[in-house]
């Protein structure tokens, strides 16, 4: 329900000081739904929670970073289907450390990621709890989405922007250091691939994940639901650069960690054979990000891996074989 | 996002056995988000959270009782613009002692309530954490929807069912007794007023609001959003006779409880001053729920309650004054 519905006496106060720091960013309040109009096509759905101790800790991000990135993960799978973000409705279970102040920094992560992406934020509800839980759920339209299910053989492979940022950043904060600049930012304030999904639908897209849970195992679903296999080589995956630096000293490989590592937020998308690198320097110069040609669609099932040829197996892709 | 897009191993095989307790109460699933078909008109959104320790105690209730009552107070919301339930996202967070058959169960209760009022569940998320949360967003359509905003000078005030029966069941639980089995139903199994505010909106309904929070507070919300001042008489209410009976003992006044009680999902209606009591009694047998007269819309503001005819005060209205 839209913000102002929700309670009593101090709670409207904190949603009267959301909607205040949300400014435009937040959608007409006050009654028991938030309305959206609704024109001939599809509407998108989904739902997405983020609770502290599980997918955050506080002491890594900032209020405003844990709101945005609680909002992109779920805006990331309106990207996914190529939907045009509408907006967000955000559920707070809220501990008693955190009060006005700190809602209004939460819902202002939450509202500039879905501004970035042009969204709104469209109502919310509040409650107690013994621990911060962010539930975001995002609604978008489309004419026709762009599903998992139509991959074919023959298609090509592409990953948007670069992989394992997200990685970088989490093995340095579990190890007590400081994350390099480029790498925090993938991890505190992804981009939701929005723009790019819609630029790709419109070439033909015919298939398309969000990586949340790692490209080894979202690979494996879209894989599952094309009925198809993919055959990536993760020597040409793009590695985030912070993530090469920051394993030069373990030897461990970047590439694998790229690959199983997850919370990047970059699109996996199978597009028809005659799609090629001048048509994704187009995508860059259109969309500043890159698309990266990392394999191809065969028949048969599940995700053949290899690097420079020869089949690997990943730590993470045992559960999607 | 639909059920099976939210994590490995276990976590898939939980939603494959949800998915097969909801049978057809589930619509597709298997994409990075839910799809509904849209239309011309108006998508109406809400969400709302349950927490174990604030919302409700799982002593209390069954698991089913649970999930029956967090999306059935969302579908309230639906209820409370005249929307038409297209269905429910459900986002759960799970703490480890609630397993594969207590999840199934928690969803079986939020499936049933959604088909009781003609929706699907249409995606979710499930998430581990300290304790038991239930975040529901609900999507409906609607052509218009009757606001909060649209009651005038003239206006009857109408409300739906009766009124204290979650408050009769609430007293016995905390006095750790059994609630009476009528009382103990509207508590556990509260049903969104769905049809009620479709029949009340075709017949020219000004403005409704559902009673979450009690209706001496919720008529405030409808008072200030219409700029009016209503005018009831408690003396009228409809009041659950389990309330009746409950209060008989203590010598506590039962219009009073049921006035500030909350909970009940009743729907409070403005209608055009024509609206009479034959339009009543239709309703009941259109509807099978009783529709009862308790007051007017004048100028002014806010809510001036009276008990046959002198003016009273209740304890939970100066929020709302």
């Amino acid at each position: 329900m839209p913000m102002p519905s929700l309670g009593a006496g101090r709670e409207f106060d904190r949603i009267r000081a959301v909607l205040a720091a949300l400014g435009d960013h937040a959608a007409g309040a006050g009654d028991d739904c938030a309305f959206v109009p609704s024109d001939p096509g599809v509407i998108a759905l989904s739902a997405d929670t983020s609770v502290e101790g599980v997918h955050f800790r506080r002491e890594w991000l900032s209020l405003e970073e844990i709101g945005w990135r609680a909002a992109a993960g779920a805006l990331s799978d309106l990207a996914a289907v190529a939907a045009e973000p509408i907006g967000v409705l955000a559920a707070l279970v809220l501990p008693d450390d955190l009060g006005e102040p700190e809602t209004v920094r939460l819902m202002r992560g939450i509202g500039d990621v879905t501004a970035s992406v042009g969204g709104k934020v469209l109502g919310g509800d509040m409650s107690g709890g013994r621990s911060l839980a962010i539930g975001i759920t995002v609604v978008g339209s489309c004419m026709s989405p762009v599903r998992r299910t139509g991959a074919v053989t023959g298609d090509s492979l592409w990953v948007t922007g670069s992989l394992g940022g997200a990685s970088a950043a989490l093995l340095s904060l579990q190890a007590g250091a400081a994350p390099a600049p480029a790498a925090r930012a993938v991890f505190a304030r992804p981009e939701p691939r929005v723009q790019s999904a819609r630029w790709l639908a419109g070439r033909g897209a015919r298939a398309m994940i969000d990586l949340s849970d790692g490209l080894a195992g979202d690979a494996g679903h879209l894989a599952a639901a094309s009925a198809v296999r993919l055959r990536i080589d993760i020597a040409g995956l793009p590695v985030h650069p912070d993530l090469v630096s920051r394993v030069a000293r373990t030897g461990e490989s970047a590439v694998a960690l790229a690959a199983i590592g997850g919370e990047d937020y970059e699109l996996l998308v199978a597009m028809p054979a005659e799609f090629d690198e001048r048509n994704a320097a187009e995508h860059l110069h259109d969309t500043g990000v890159p698309l990266t040609r990392i394999g191809v669609v065969e028949a048969g099932q599940g995700v053949s891996l290899t690097e420079g040829g020869v089949s690997v197996t990943l730590r993470s892709f045992d559960h999607f074989a």
